[in-house]
């Protein structure tokens, strides 16, 4: 039993004086399949990449870039003279309709929006709330006369906006706003008001300080009748910037992140704007009061004027990539260059990115990014084709707003996680405010939460299928009862024989390789992940069946049981939208070895997502046991295979100096690790570098494995 | 068909124009088991009750608060004063030893520390390093002559110090240093030196600005010869704050939190200081150079001096666990007041603790955070039990490093993502910087990479949790070799009949709740975890087994294609731990009622770490198919019976006003609501309120459902 001494090899490390940092970083050996850097630059940078590239250029410039240490004050002024230089600049210009004189280019304007994050996320998100939202709703809700009143001042940040519509006591359930506008026929005004502490207006930009004018949301009365929330144009400030009469604000103070907003508070009291100050597309009311509307159910119209504002949701998934790619350049970067540990060989410490926990931590957000980035593409694609009418049809709308109330909270929830993981695995450094990380972490923050909460948004995702499921039952003949009859059959029959997939074990016994390409194989991937979206959408369909003959209290009683299975229903259905992006994004790449490379980063996302739900595909019989216990060595041949592609797949996302500010990933460690190995080059050269005590004792007295081998001689 | 619409009840909230928040948070129901909260918080005080009380009141003080909006100058400004408070009531005396005229009660000394962290963790770290790093090395590793010299000025922040361990170029891995400190029998001085850049020392709090003096560690050089890392006394600064001659110095500058602290770096260049600087406890030398030492292995010696400073991992473990309960009551609090959307009853919102996503979200952290509670009084009382002389002996010292190897990286983990997960749970509020969240974030968050970075020792823990498998393995007799194969045969057998535990199945077959009684027995629990722990090292020490013949540098290439599975089996390891010390702690709780209530509380821990990691249960035939087909419902079922005992699981947290200083958390968000429920109260009392447009229309023709009754009638 001597033999067995496995820990040894991991033990105290061995005596060293000299450790000596050398060797290039591993590239992919000669002949091997390899990145084409250029085009997959070019895939991501996608239908807008003119836009994209000129945004880049932008968000290198020093001036722009997001302070390490200023009060909340400082920063604000910072970021509110930055937003008059991307006024100046006309930046979103493209948004504007041609009445407006603009190109009416909605993709180009997100795409250069989203750039932006990576030279202040607080100038972005001002940006955003000037011209994204207050600008937008006027352009969208408003009636040409309105926008051409209205526009050219907020495009030229001389009215600052708020965009007054969450309030303290309603945040993603707009529907329940409690702020009102009553219309006064006798002076043909509206009147704004606040009726209690918790209507306040609250997390708005531009609210604190800077904001003269905003567009309130407000439940919409006249003639005793509410007509639900409707937006109106308010002036808040004079040209001083005081408040004007009736207006109170509050400023939201220091935040988690963001600090280069003014966010804030505003109250109405009994403020009187004219009736054409309603934003009249979708409602108005005549002169006495009586109210007409193109849209006649007050459902639909609340939610067509809603659905207006997509484009907030739309921009955050891509700032958010843009922002998963900048923290996974640095952390990356650092991790091909910073030496600990001395492992495989005892005169050289290893490069962090050669240990397999420093790969498992993070490549698998790096293919998630990769997957996050092409499913963007697609979703900025849709966006455009249905705002600039190409495609503007109720359908694709509803499309659109699914799409991006379910990639939102993916890649929000993606971005901080990677961001952390990649803040945590550059250790003490990566706590350092120079390296950007951790004010790309408490920036990005909030993104989670604002612009409609991350579990709100995939609760929404969850009715939509849900919903689509009850019209496809719905609509099936007779015989297309009798084929979801037996694919709810074969399901049951798969869940309770776990080893329904029999043949994936014979193919596959005794031959993990061969098990490691099926399961490589793309259709392996897409039919678990669909059919984990299409049954997991089906249980909690099933199990909500008896609501329909409960009272509405008892029904919502018994969906409440069924929430944590309505999101996980709905993250299911993400990440096969996901993972079919990817695979389309790669199947567009004229380069084999390209297609090759990110087919393997494809296959980690892919085989991810199975191992993290491992036990609902066994416990559902959709995976044998033999492959499930596979799945973990395949990711770890992967991470692998993955490795020496590691710098490519990230030179890919075009991050650059200036968007890298972080010294770390900048050549710092590498100059020290040479310097470092060089003095002990030197020394060795001179001979005079000090013996180690370690090895004066081991040379006095035989090793430990001779006297073994001694004592099992005899 | 028609009948099957499950999405109506969950589609658009339906019409309200009176939201009336009202009712009283659930309450155990009369006769129902109730926590005896006080009961409770005295268990969690532990052995320390009196010292932690005593903090608790401290912590509470106005003045030791951290700042919401402070640049990073006036912050560390601040924090330096408030030392100077602790400084004078004599917070750290009871880490002294009885010949410095102190109790020499580190149990009670660190108790009060991690009860800092509620106040200001720029002012606890900052405090740990005066006294728990820089003080305490020279008290573990000094002489006693060398403690009465230096120890008093550190009390008294005469003299602020630095601990500089650290180097640029390594982090956890202490042993590599590069710093020298070469011994000159001429002059009998030291030398320290920084050779190049990456050995400047980093990170140190005190050394941007107010250390005068540094425990330097640097590598004993004297005759030729290499003795290992040592510990020096250094002077750095005079009394004017200049840097001494050959002293280098460099701020970190800003960080992502703990900005109260000053870090920064230290190089040395030829720096002399006296041969009795070098703190001689386990390594001296003579005036002329003789080096000696009471531990012959220069192993072993380096582990010991290392050991001593054990108190770092320590107090953060208890750190990390107070953050998280402050964070949960602040999460918890709100979500039983805020309310938000309409459900069960369309005149009422329901409050967030009663949607079940957000008992799922944030109750399994509670629970974790108690198993880590009653894990950290056990660590602490080991600690003491060594550090008082009482129980010190080389095993019970490496069981301690051991266990604050394992609790540490958990704890923190556990912090980091409860105040992340708290902070999202809060919405928009959350990120505001007055509820607290988010800088108890930003400072908690290099806990997870400070005081040996998570991941490095975990890896020592799986390394320990190996070499203890091994020795297991070398001691057994012939008959145990025989128990030894067997009972690795009963695995693989397990592993190749995933009906292994059938038993399972036909005791629950048809009766969910049998299954559900048996999942919450402890020995159920406590065996599948303990198997696990087992098994999961099992399999890395056979992975490993080829390693004994190979040469190190091929043995260290297949170490590392393990490292994830050392790390798995090390959390696999702490799992455990935590679940029995949860389990002891209830044990010893003499009231029916609270244990009831607390072993629910447990069981949602264990289950909920079972549930984690079903797959690999179920691959290794540990648990049946139909047990892991019910432990997602029965989850969901202890998620609901604990809810009506948040509050008072919170409340035993003892966490008082002036710990919380966030209005979300006291009483702010309750106050809106009731204004806001009266305003609706009174409108309807007055007959005035608007009539919904909805409403209106849904009146004006027959609903849905009779219309729907009608067809179906014909």
């Amino acid at each position: 039993m001597t033999t067995l001494s496995p820990t040894d090899p991991t033990a105290a490390a061995p005596a060293r004086t000299t450790p000596t940092p050398t060797g290039p970083i591993p590239v992919p050996p000669r002949g091997a399949a390899r990145l084409d850097v250029e085009l997959v630059t070019e895939a991501l940078l996608g239908r807008w990449a003119a836009a994209r590239r000129t945004a880049r250029e932008r968000a290198a410039r020093p001036e722009l870039h997001r302070p390490l240490d200023a009060t909340v004050a400082e920063h604000r002024e910072r970021v509110f003279a930055q937003l008059q230089l991307l006024a100046e600049e006309g930046v979103s210009r493209p948004m504007l309709p041609e009445h407006l004189g603009g190109p009416h280019d909605n993709g180009a304007n997100v795409a250069a929006f989203e750039e932006l994050v990576v030279a202040d996320p607080s100038l972005q998100i001002k940006a955003g709330v000037q011209w994204g939202l207050y600008t937008a709703a006027i352009i969208q809700l408003g009636s040409e006369q309105q926008q051409r009143d209205w526009v050219p001042d907020a495009m030229s940040l001389a009215t600052p906006g708020a965009f007054a519509m969450t309030e303290i006591g309603h945040g993603s359930d707009v529907q329940s706003l409690a702020t009102t506008a009553t219309y006064d026929p006798a002076t043909e005004e509206w009147e704004i008001h606040t009726p209690f502490r918790a209507a306040w207006k609250d997390y708005l930009g531009n609210a604190a300080i800077h904001a003269r004018a905003a567009t309130v949301f407000a439940r919409l009365i006249t003639g005793g009748v509410d007509h639900g929330v409707h937006c109106f144009y308010v002036p808040v400030r004079d040209a001083d910037g005081a408040l004007l009469p009736g207006i109170s604000s509050e400023d939201d103070g220091p935040k988690g992140g963001l600090n280069g907003i003014d966010n804030g508070r505003l109250a109405f009291e009994h403020v009187r704007v004219p009736r054409t100050h309603l934003l009249n597309r979708y409602g108005d009311v005549a002169p006495d009061g009586t109210y007409t509307s193109p849209i006649e159910s007050p459902g639909r119209r609340f939610f067509t004027m809603l659905g207006t504002l997509v484009q907030g949701r739309v921009s955050l998934d891509g700032s958010a990539i843009r922002a998963s790619q900048l923290a996974l350049h640095i952390a990356l970067t650092y991790a091909t260059q910073r030496r600990q540990f001395t492992a495989a060989d005892p005169t050289q410490e290893m490069v962090l990115m050669d240990y397999q926990a420093h790969l498992h931590r993070l490549l698998p957000k790096l293919a998630a990014t990769y997957a996050g980035a092409f499913a963007h593409e697609q979703l900025l694609q849709a966006f455009d084709d249905v705002f600039s009418g190409r495609a503007d049809d109720p359908e694709s709308r509803e499309d659109l707003e699914t799409l991006a109330a379910a990639l939102k909270p993916t890649s929000t929830r993606l971005a901080l996680d990677t961001i952390q993981e990649c803040r945590e695995a550059c250790g003490g450094s990566g706590f350092l405010a120079e390296n950007q990380l951790v004010g790309l972490h408490q920036d990005l923050d909030v993104y989670a939460t604002f612009e409609g909460d991350n579990t709100v948004l995939l609760q929404l995702v969850a009715k939509r299928l849900l919903s689509d499921y009850t019209s496809e039952l719905r609509s099936v003949d007779r015989a297309g009862i009798g084929r979801f009859i037996a694919q709810r059959a074969e399901v049951l029959a798969k869940r309770h024989t776990p080893w329904a997939r029999l043949g994936q074990d014979l193919s596959d016994r005794r031959s993990p390789r061969r098990a490691f390409d099926s399961m490589r194989e793309a259709h392996f991937q897409e039919d678990l992940l669909a059919d984990r979206a299409r049954v997991r959408v089906e249980e909690v369909a099933l199990a909500l069946r008896p609501t329909a003959r409960m009272s509405p209290a008892e029904a919502a009683a018994e969906v409440n049981k069924h929430q944590v299975e309505m999101l996980d229903a709905a993250r299911a259905h993400v990440d096969l939208v996901r993972w079919r992006a990817f695979t389309a994004g790669i199947e567009q790449l004229e380069d084999e070895g390209t297609r090759a490379v990110l087919t393997d980063v494809r296959d980690l996302f892919g085989l991810t997502l199975i191992n993290d739900d491992l036990a609902w595909f066994l416990l559902n019989g959709m995976i044998s046991t033999q492959r499930a216990r596979q799945i973990g060595s395949d990711l770890r041949r992967l991470l692998r295979r993955i490795r020496p592609h590691v710098l490519d797949l990230v030179a890919a996302f075009d991050v650059r100096p200036g968007h890298v500010r972080a010294p770390i990933a900048l050549g710092g460690e590498q100059e020290r690790q040479e310097e470092a190995a060089a003095y002990f080059r030197d020394q060795r050269a001179r001979h005079d570098a000090p013996v180690s005590e370690k090895v004066l004792r081991e040379r006095a007295r035989p090793s430990r494995r001779e006297a073994a081998k001694h004592t099992e001689a005899h």
